[in-house]
């Protein structure tokens, strides 16, 4: 393999500025903060970005020859890791456009002020990409930020016909990935129900969420990101199939939504109004 | 201004392979090639990526509060040129998503080994911009490539309301854009005819290519790329504006074409089919 360097490179620098609507609830947060002699923290939960398997369905049959992983479209990484055939089906990377969405909000994040202290992702690849090139945008000082993989915040598992096959936390640092190998998380792997029901999943989100929060107070982290699923995202209660799948499908990649977090740490308060700013794009498609 | 980074970085690197159908066309060529004793030259066309007014109608009532320009969308370059608010409406830059894509073709000609050596662009910025997105993906040596600026490749004027407001090569150049202002355009600015008719404006493009493949025949060029409108990519013949549209409409953004030219610089020969892998995606729209 040659050392050369295909990077994407170079977004020039602009004074970073407010939002509007996210100065304003900043400004509210201070004002009530300032009552109650504790800074306000908040929390930002983020869509992972666009996975292979999305953009690709069956990509693995023609993409992948044995080990020999062979891209067949600019939108597909160089590189991906290698894994079993049922691990990249159950579990696949994020696409190059995925990855570039998340370094744009990314950048987002920074323009807004909003830049994270606390990375907390879903154990899925897609997910883990997903923070991992959004730090990649963060200032000097945040990209040395780690990301704590909690298995509670995983999508629900009767999506998939196999046992979780994610990397560890281990495994994922060993791929280059700045994940947190200390972090002890709420849930265990094995602990999952494939069997879970839809409410189940639910409640398992979440209580993962809440101990998330709960940890936020030991830590200081004034913003708190969490990179999960359409479902972590959307606040919609969720009790059928077809709610957890409407869920799912109304919330864009990427797409980020904040809250306030109560003083004590148990409830998300007044909401973040488009924390950042969005993306639209019409360069996909063909103009008629 | 802080001078901070913000930058979108980092795509690994991996071996980089033809594609078949690239392999093949170069095969063929070769062996042609061997007959008359000169190498073959392939001659690139691209439309220009996905410019701001594209993605954002009416951009500049939003973005722009005289001088000072506030992006709205990550979708929006954070720094533009300060220019007349006519020249931004006439001319406008390419969107985030443009540049990227530019850099992604960029890297598909570096994996399909069809580095350009020679770079000719239409005037406008959206053209210009895609031609130096393009260069920071390639390798370091052809990265010192310099783009030409030709204005008779402009796209046809009637689509304008105001005479060509275009930055100069040395306008250009000051931007920090890689330009010849060496280069001698074959068709000069005030030369251009704004009344042309659609049948003059293919003619006026068919000329200007002419004398860039001619220009190929002093230089050492291999493969030749031209970044111009979604009539100078298509082949069909259009006398009408309706045909104009269509042609221009069936041209996804920074989309190639690639052909072999004749030994004689005179004429497009076999096609080479696919020059690089597509590019396709839903990162962009909501799944359901």
């Amino acid at each position: 393999m040659r050392n050369d360097d295909y990077s994407l490179v170079d977004i020039p620098s602009i004074e970073a500025e407010d939002t509007m609507s996210t100065r304003d609830a900043t400004k509210l947060a201070a004002q009530a903060s300032k009552a109650t002699q504790r800074p306000f923290r908040k929390v930002l939960m983020m869509r992972h970005g666009e996975p292979l398997d999305a953009a690709f369905p069956g990509w693995t049959r023609l993409a992948l020859l044995g080990d020999k992983y062979r891209p067949y479209d600019l939108n597909m990484p160089l590189n991906i890791p290698i894994r079993s055939l049922v691990a990249h089906i159950d579990d696949a990377p994020l696409s190059e456009m995925g990855r570039l969405t998340a370094q744009m909000v990314g950048r987002g994040l920074r323009l807004a002020r909003l830049e994270p202290t606390m990375i907390i992702s879903a154990p899925e690849l897609r997910c883990v990409h997903t923070a991992a090139a959004l730090i990649k945008s963060l200032n000097n000082k945040n990209k040395a930020a780690t990301i704590c993989i909690e298995p509670g915040l995983a999508d629900w598992r009767q999506w998939q016909e196999t046992p979780p096959l994610w990397l560890s936390p281990r495994q994922l640092a060993d791929l280059g990935l700045p994940v947190d190998v200390q972090y002890e998380p709420h849930w265990s792997v094995s602990s999952l129900q494939s069997a879970e029901s839809v409410a189940d999943y639910g409640e398992r989100v979440a209580a993962a969420l809440h101990n998330v929060f709960q940890l936020t107070r030991t830590r200081d982290s004034g913003v708190v990101l969490i990179v999960g699923h359409g479902a972590t995202v959307s606040s919609d209660r969720m009790s059928t199939v077809t709610e957890l799948e409407l869920a799912d499908a109304s919330v864009p990649y990427c797409s980020v939504r904040g809250w306030h977090l109560s003083d004590d740490s148990s409830t998300l308060m007044a909401t973040l109004d488009h924390p950042i700013k969005p993306i639209h794009t019409s360069a996909f498609t063909i103009d008629s």
